[in-house]
């Protein structure tokens, strides 16, 4: 067999490389030399600059029963650059810069084609550990035993293969260990906030689990122009890091006395929120969360993954007579090939150059110190338009997300500090 | 006490009249003399044209306990005159031609004014014996014991009293035979696929229980432009009276063999519905209507009224993963103040005039010959534009909900045709 290392001419040849492999559950990752093979049609074959870890991770690695296999190569939050491609790939080419997202955008399905919603038919989401396509793998170990993939991404290896329907080309000059964030998490967040919801200016958001996930629905609804963003947790020091990233008031659902925490926000609130989104994964939370939201129109939005078979139990009177709505939001409800540039951009422009050419555009703003002042008039200008709107003038701040840095080699501290709670996202660095 | 026969000096003066009184559970409507005091302050006082017969009006002369009282005078479908006004009321004079409507639209709190719901934070919705502002009753017999109200209309006699928060001026020149409809069953059934679900143009929607509101549901939709219209009964001749409203495909739920209902829509329409609508009243079938929904964007809208206390349960994982939403719907979401005129204009404004002026004021279509091939022009042109326009070009055909006309006198007849499913709708007409 005509294996290589990697060189300008490994195009159509298996490669070698490391790997992070999980090889029983909850055991510490194995870097080891694996075997890459090259891309079938409609796949390509990626070189992973960064990629960072989150808790789907973590819960794959622990998890003992299928779906979780061994050894199978996990991580999903990467960003890369094309190494080769197979047949049948249009519009990626060799040397591209591209984000891996788990979640399908074939751009060809009904699904896909809609505008209603992000979920792909052709390629529906499983936590499948072959390639999407003709159920295979890519990856074997040097003895040539077959390594399992990981939601259509398996980033922890310097080189990986991906569908072409999971892969989104983008701007080559974005700082990769910012813009690997928009392949799952930050984008499953701020688009719940964006997409699923559709926040509107000057309303009240109320988040369910202020980890990194609801951190980012925060985020998002600060983009959108929400008014108010009360944080729900367990531990009040959640509060001081929240304000960073927009929350404006909290509670502590363990220091609620005789209330619900239903009733302390339809207190604080004069009668619930305008959105409610569980972030952490407990039905009797959803239920929480919609008995917080205004009757008339409140909407409740699930992100939090709960324990397989686990019911959600609404009153049929509550639902018949409140108005509300209820829905899930599966990677914050984005089309990945069509809004993580989007975002991306967000987070490239920066507040101040898009408001200056804002300003320069409309001649309606003559104050041009630029300070958050016009934030407030940008605000009181839009207040009755689309949400969209205010969401193109606020930077997407990716920076404070990112709270460690590192190299591959010491992944497994990456998933002790997220075990442990003590960072959001640590970026890994896979070295040339 | 100065009691008076009406006349056009009744004004401020309690009216003698006649009323059908529901007096015991399940017992016939005795009609009655009963004494109407004037409107209060925001109250007006109408004399009845027509009246028809709704559901819940069965539902309470049935029930035995609370919220069901006796002496009650039920009636919520119906038209009618002013006779006279309380103080603090705007926008309404003596001899002004009304729709009362249970479903409060006082146009000023926090719920009325929003754009998103239809549901009143003055005056929630609730079964209550009482006029809505002062928790009293306007109702008497002629030895002075008080008769109660019935969800702020009480149109069973010649005379009620209505806060302004429950009726809406309409056009003096509308048949009241039709115009009555819209005071409830119609109107929450068109408003439901029209405002609650927003049908798009060339969607496939699912009605759960072909009787009168899901037949109002099959309009709604079919006004909206809705390709498909599948109606699931247990009684196979509803597909024939069914199709009269736009229904254009039929499934038994008896007779599914082995298959669910929701796994031979799902066959039917390659992958689900776009709109599900429950107007049954049973949680396992919301449950079922949930699954006949497209993943991706399917909309399942409960309309049907369960037994007190039941509980609604849906898969946790489904919730998250299907990109499906869930929401009730009451009173259709109509605001109904300003969506009661819309929908008596789609009625009295007939298809072709509509398209008439359409066609003049476009300058698009040549060919004026006005037959339903028109229709199909519209859909084609409309068709990537919101639902709003669709329905704007379709006629509102109320004639072929009313199935009966009668006399005041003959009511009890009218709860015997209802309650054997003899008829859609059956008017009353309270004579002079
Ligand atoms: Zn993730
Ligand atoms: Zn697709
Ligand atoms: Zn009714
Ligand atoms: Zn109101």
């Amino acid at each position: 067999m005509d294996i290589e290392k990697p060189s300008n001419k490994t195009a159509g040849k298996p490669i070698q490389c490391r790997a992070a492999i999980a090889t029983a559950p909850g055991e510490p990752l194995v870097i080891d030399e694996v075997i890459v093979d090259p891309p079938n049609s409609h796949e390509v074959r990626v070189r992973i600059i960064c990629t960072s870890l989150c808790h789907s991770d973590v819960t794959f690695w622990k998890m003992k029963d299928f779906p979780a296999v061994f050894p199978r190569i996990l991580g999903h939050e990467a960003i890369g650059v094309v190494e080769s491609v197979g047949e049948n790939v249009d519009g990626v080419v060799e040397g591209d810069v591209v984000i891996p997202h788990f979640l399908a955008d074939c751009t060809e399905c009904v699904g896909c084609r809609s505008k209603k919603g992000n979920l792909c038919s052709a390629f529906p989401f499983k936590i499948s550990p072959w390639m999407p396509r003709d159920q295979t793998s890519r990856f074997k170990d040097l003895r040539g035993e077959t390594i399992h993939h990981f939601v259509s991404v398996s980033s922890f290896s310097e080189y990986t293969v991906l569908d072409i329907a999971h892969v989104v080309k983008v701007d080559p000059t974005v700082p990769p260990n910012r813009a690997c964030l928009l392949s799952c998490g930050v984008s499953t967040g701020v688009g719940a906030a964006w997409r699923t919801a559709n926040v509107e200016v000057g309303s009240t958001v109320v988040i369910f689990g202020l980890g990194s996930i609801g951190l980012a629905v925060a985020e998002g609804a600060r983009l959108c122009g929400a008014t108010r963003i009360i944080g729900v947790d367990v531990i009040s020091e959640k509060f001081e890091i929240g304000k960073r990233f927009g929350v404006t008031e909290f509670v502590n659902s363990k220091n609620c006395g005789d209330k619900s925490v239903s009733q302390i926000i339809i207190d604080m609130t004069d009668g619930g929120a305008d959105y409610c989104f569980e972030c952490v994964g407990l039905a009797s939370l959803v239920q929480e969360a919609y008995a917080c939201c205004r009757k008339g129109w409140g909407k409740t939005i699930v992100l939090g993954v709960d324990q397989p078979g686990s019911q959600l139990s609404l009153s049929s009177f509550e639902v018949l007579h409140s108005g509300k709505i209820l829905m899930g939001s599966l990677f914050g409800g984005l089309k990945a090939k069509s809004d993580i540039p989007i975002l991306l951009k967000r987070y490239m422009d920066k507040f101040y150059n898009v408001v200056l050419d804002f300003c320069m555009l409309s001649s309606r703003l003559h104050d041009y110190r630029l300070n958050r002042m016009v934030t407030y008039y940008c605000q009181h200008i839009f207040d009755n338009t689309s949400s969209g709107l205010m969401f193109l003038f606020q930077e997407l701040e990716l920076d404070k997300f990112v709270t460690h840095e590192m190299k591959f080699e010491e992944i497994n501290s990456a998933f002790d500090l997220l075990i442990k709670g003590k960072c959001l996202r640590c970026v890994i660095w896979m070295g040339e």
